[in-house]
């Protein structure tokens, strides 16, 4: 918990990199950040100086309640009761400090050392979202599955599920994805779910679904599945890629059984969730405004971009190199993997700084299993590419790694 | 870390019933909100209006530092500097949502298992913050180093630190306790920080302050040490006491070697603070305002305050009642003392209920020892009211806390 990742390594070069040295132009294809849509940022910036002016001295001068402001968590039920058809109550929500926050305390909770034995956060398809990993505070407590790699028409490929080593596990405290995937774009289907379902009934551990980038908000993607409710699936939902990463809030849906001990977890570390930021939520949950911002807006703009990153890709990149792209079903990024000797997503982001390009390297998305990798060289051919940068960066990004590729074929990096 | 800690059943207590029985009038004297200070609220709706205005699109909108903003790390580092001639630059300095998850953090990096070995976090004056208790992790984790009782004259008493039992202690992890204390008002002197110090670096352990209701903000109360540099000390500060406790924003600054795995705590669990709150607590901090406020209407607010719960306890309270308040040099609360074998907090709690008045029992500040208590009666004899209540309900209810001691000593509860 107390070192810094790989990642956060990689991150902390581009922060710093881009942010001191200013004469110089960097393409930063590295973000996180949901893009900048003027909309968005209007509606919130309303929404928060409505509650500025009506709620501030009851809920920003006051301690609030562990599981979330009366008026969000009203919100919250009745959006998603109406939505989903849902029978939910209070008893079965909890808004956090971030949806990262809710994952770890799902994982100190469910995961690690507990009465005598110690169990595992399972990752059940790789890559995923770096930030999983430094959730666990027992040293090899995190396990990752390895896909199986199927490669398709039209420099695709995709990751399936390998159930069977899953259902060989041992020691499952937590299951834990995120879908549509970061890295990856890749939305679980039906089946898939069910089938992991199955397997955190059969270990009667929870099933925690990070919906980041699904429905029913931002609901990036093309094939989203909508959010099931199941005693063993705890739902996390975000406020960051809908607009609001800076003021990390988030929320879980699931069971009373693990609701009740998230609150109580929250209550001991962090008190509760900052509130003012909560009754913007309520606003705009209440109103239909997030809605209505999410289909004129959001779910467009990236519709639009992954169409343009794939445009660029294909036109750009050149034909020699034996570049694939991940079916890419939702999310805010392009995964690309180089199936090439010659490739190092390592080398490469050194490459692509020389050239003032940030990427991310795909191996940090990857957890080193314990008796060796089956994917070969696969974990150090990939890299992720964000779509939520300007379009400009983007086009001229894509040139340029397209340039680097080609000297690393040709053996001149 | 998942089961609700006996002070919390009672705060839910508190709240459920105050919230489901609109008709009947309660006097709440349990509350830990700071009070609602018109001049202080209206400081912090107009900085955070301006960070609104200003900051919103930059920090609201996209991912920030784990450690801070640049922004407030810069006028935190400045601000301690002038005013305390300290040296300390931004690696010093961690902005954490509540000063309560910086406690977490520290205490979840510095005491529990680690290496072979289990270390505490120790408590090394009883009662303290009952919130310290459901710091730790680890079962039976946190050990609270029971105090000196000390009568003095005037119906006053004063808890004294047993430093050679505190020297007497194996495997500290950390050392940690709130100055002025919740509950007891208690202000730690000089020499008994000196003590303190040597202990934890004897142990090469930190020694976290929590300075709540200290110095520099919101400095309540007379005697008032500033807080000092040391490399093993932690001191805490936060933004809830001076009117921001619904927010959730507070800050360590300490020694780069604590302070550099504290962020990447965070960056692995909530990532970072809120943003906009973080604007707005720097131009507080910034313009001068933060201090003028503390001297113009915190301070003098709660001098007055205390003055008052001390004429009231002594013009109402039975003649015929042992009781004693600690000596209070700061802090939000009066901590009350009923030497009398009829007394027990609980019972008084139950009983001031039915009369309509909620006060805290003391037990919950105190962590019960593995061998043994040498207090005695002690532990089960105290109640906290709180100061910050309006005038008219601390008269009110410390008139009935006057009847229901007469009742309890007459045998008539």
């Amino acid at each position: 918990m107390a070192s810094a990742s790989g990642l956060r390594r990689i991150m902390e070069d581009i922060a710093i990199t881009t942010s001191s040295s200013p004469g110089q132009r960097w393409l930063n294809l590295g973000i996180g950040n949901p893009a900048s849509i003027p909309e968005v940022t209007a509606i919130w910036q309303r929404m928060t100086a409505e509650a500025l002016r009506v709620n501030f001295a009851s809920v920003s001068c006051r301690y609030g309640s562990s599981r979330g402001t009366p008026e969000l968590i009203h919100a919250i039920v009745n959006y998603f009761n109406k939505r989903y058809d849902w029978n939910i109550g209070p008893q079965n929500v909890v808004v956090g400090p971030g949806s990262q926050m809710l994952c770890f305390i799902a994982a100190a909770l469910y995961t690690g050392p507990s009465s005598g034995r110690s169990t595992n956060l399972v990752i059940p398809l790789l890559p995923d979202y770096t930030g999983y990993q430094g959730l666990c505070m027992t040293p090899g407590g995190i396990l990752g599955i390895e896909p199986d790699v199927q490669r398709a028409t039209g420099r695709r490929f995709r990751y399936q599920f390998d159930f069977l080593a899953l259902e060989r596990q041992k020691d499952i405290g937590m299951i834990l994805l995120s879908s549509p995937s970061n890295p990856s774009g890749r939305c679980v289907t039906s089946d898939e779910l069910e089938r992991l379902i199955y397997a955190a009934e059969t270990a009667d551990v929870p099933l925690l679904i990070d919906n980041a980038y699904g429905e029913p908000f931002p609901s990036i993607g093309d094939a989203l599945l909508a959010p099931i409710w199941h005693r063993n699936v705890i739902n996390c939902f975000t406020m960051s890629k809908v607009g609001l990463p800076g003021e990390r809030i988030g929320f879980a849906i699931g069971d009373e059984r693990y609701l009740h001990s998230m609150v109580s977890f929250i209550a001991n570390s962090a008190l509760h969730a900052p509130q003012l930021v909560q009754m913007a939520v309520a606003r705009a949950l209440d109103s239909g405004d997030l809605d209505a911002v999410v289909s004129s807006a959001i779910r467009p703009f990236y519709a639009e971009r992954r169409k343009l990153g794939e445009r660029l890709l294909h036109s750009a990149l050149p034909a020699s190199v034996a570049w694939r792209l991940h079916a890419s079903d939702g999310g805010m990024f392009s995964w690309i993997w180089v199936e090439d000797d010659w490739f190092d997503d390592g080398a490469f982001y050194q490459i692509m700084r020389d050239k003032g390009v940030f990427i991310v390297p795909g191996r940090y998305f990857f957890v080193e299993p314990e008796n060796g990798s089956r994917l070969g060289a696969h974990a150090r051919q990939c890299f992720r590419i964000s779509l939520s940068t300007d379009e400009a960066t983007l086009r001229e990004g894509v040139c340029l790694i397209a340039e680097a590729l080609a000297e690393m074929q040709s053996g001149k990096s």
